[in-house]
């Protein structure tokens, strides 16, 4: 098995297992009020869920793109993947503070969910940066405008992240549509990635 | 590694670990019982562990059957295929919530698992159909027979969910057993999909 | 990707999850007890870990062993699987179970653990002599020695885990010694399915 | 699909689930405090998350170091791997022992950990050195210098976590200081393993 393949393995691991742990953190509260109501009170559950899993499925499709144009991997890439990893693991834990918190603190629990996702965004970009610049680990057969149109996606990602997570302080609400609308931004966007199919 | 390979890698990390996971929720109940009391007591917790684990190992043996018939994959396939594996990591809540209240208000939490399970089957309907229409993703060597056989197999998806589904407005135990022989069902039916091996 | 190789990844993922899964049920007491003395009088906890553990990660060798000797599947041997995997997903619960009694009601619970192996040790037969009546499923380079030294060793397990799961009705500690010593043995035997390698 | 391989993906399996598996013991406590402080005062948990997270990062990428200079395995070295495994899926227990009782008795709570790490240590030489004992599964392409360099980086092993371990007899901060820095060190370090790439 060759090295490239084994931390995308490994990569899809973590990304699949971090997505599927988020179910854990839906539960039902102990309180005395009727099961339908229960389950409808939820909803900021089912809505940080969802957020949450289709925010690691976007950076699994990412990912998975970033790999086709590279064809090696380093000790130093590994590593800086290691801490891009750390990250999308720590997912469920802000996303649980969010969930239970949006009647409560909701602007701190915000702010804490976007900080994570900020350290995403810069996690992410180091990585694929580490991997372009001067086509330091891009593969031969790569096709530069499709290199250079990755490096044009990944630019605004801490920017974006880190309004989004500073007008938790103005209003949650606010925030968690605009992480909503992040996640339905890049599903939608296809240009930049998706020539890659 | 193929774009096709790793999706399917990635899905089958997913059908895993949400399988997997479902035991978390089988937990004895903190009460003066017996040890023995309290694991013949646990039934309907065994009982939904059993019928959604053969649901997702079902759900995975025919996702399974369809890649035999795509040859490749795009950008809005990889986000379809997202949100079905979005609702098979969410069954082990509604497993959990039919477990806890089959002696409760078994009614609702019935309708609350029947609802995920057509969930499912849209989901699932959408990604064999958007890949199937116009042949869009379907490998060149593909039988024509299999591939209308998988579509006539998954047509009747939601509607038979639906009518499980609101059966529970009448009974659960009525709903169950639907669940149960739907799961039962598929894995005996093996003229669709089952000629592909 | 060829279906078996698709069977042996989802399979590996289950026997993965569920040996990791065992680790979320050692857990410290709540009790006033000193640190040291909780982490001291854990001890079931580690041991049931240990030998569930090592028992999952014997079946997953095993597993391995029998497919080098078949080269294809079919439903029927798909559905088998996943019953058999339906077993391995639920080792955490007995083994919690176990630990959390062997100072209770310990007879009931090692009683009710070896119920399980006795489980596993069915389907997984069934699993291989499904696949080995009349060649069914057999490479036709297999070593013929070697498919029936497997069957061989199959056949004792359903008696072997019987009896130790009826001397949980004499003695919890015999059977958990035997549990462990069934375990060992599968660690230490090599004649069997070590010459597949 | 062939030994080496399923012995890899089994393994990443393992070590992406129990560094995944981490992010469950990061709970916010349930006092009166205010969200923020509830959020900073977790510091020890995020900090017993990072250190473990790595580490087990660092023990896979040394691990898919290893299988570059192999090619062949038996059945003692499968089992010496799951004996090696069992200690990888344990370090979740101790990390959360760590993290709730940095603020009590730590200085156990370190040692704990450090015995952990010890047994870790003690498995992953004796799986390294059963494989390179008179090159018993050593590739016959390996680079000689490649081989006597991973053994040189095990040596020191077990004495640098032995050490680390019983400095926490002394002070549980120095002994977190240096299980920090031994991650560090290992991050930073690539002479030993890197040129493998």
């Amino acid at each position: 098995m060759n090295q490239t393949a084994r931390l995308q393995t490994f990569s899809d691991g973590i990304f699949a297992i971090a997505a599927t742990l988020l179910i854990l953190d839906v539960q039902l509260p102990e309180n005395g009020d009727s099961l339908v109501h229960q389950l409808l009170h939820l909803w900021p559950s089912y809505g940080a869920y969802a957020i949450s899993f289709v925010t690691i499925g976007i950076m699994w499709i990412n990912h998975h793109a970033i790999f086709e144009q590279i064809n090696r991997i380093n000790r130093t890439f590994l590593v800086i993947n290691i801490f891009f990893l750390l990250v999308i693991a720590f997912i469920p834990f802000p996303t649980r503070v969010l969930a239970e918190h949006l009647h409560g603190d909701a602007r701190t629990a915000a702010f804490f969910y976007g900080l994570t996702n900020v350290m995403m965004a810069a996690t992410y970009g180091a990585l694929w940066f580490y991997a372009a610049h001067d086509n330091r680990l891009i593969a031969p057969y790569a096709d530069p405008r499709m290199v250079s149109g990755i490096s044009r996606a990944f630019r605004p990602g801490i920017p974006i992240y880190a309004v989004a997570t500073l007008s938790a302080l103005l209003s949650a609400w606010l925030a968690v549509a605009l992480f909503a609308a992040i996640a339905l931004f890049y599903v939608l966007e296809s240009s930049l990635f998706g020539r890659s199919f």
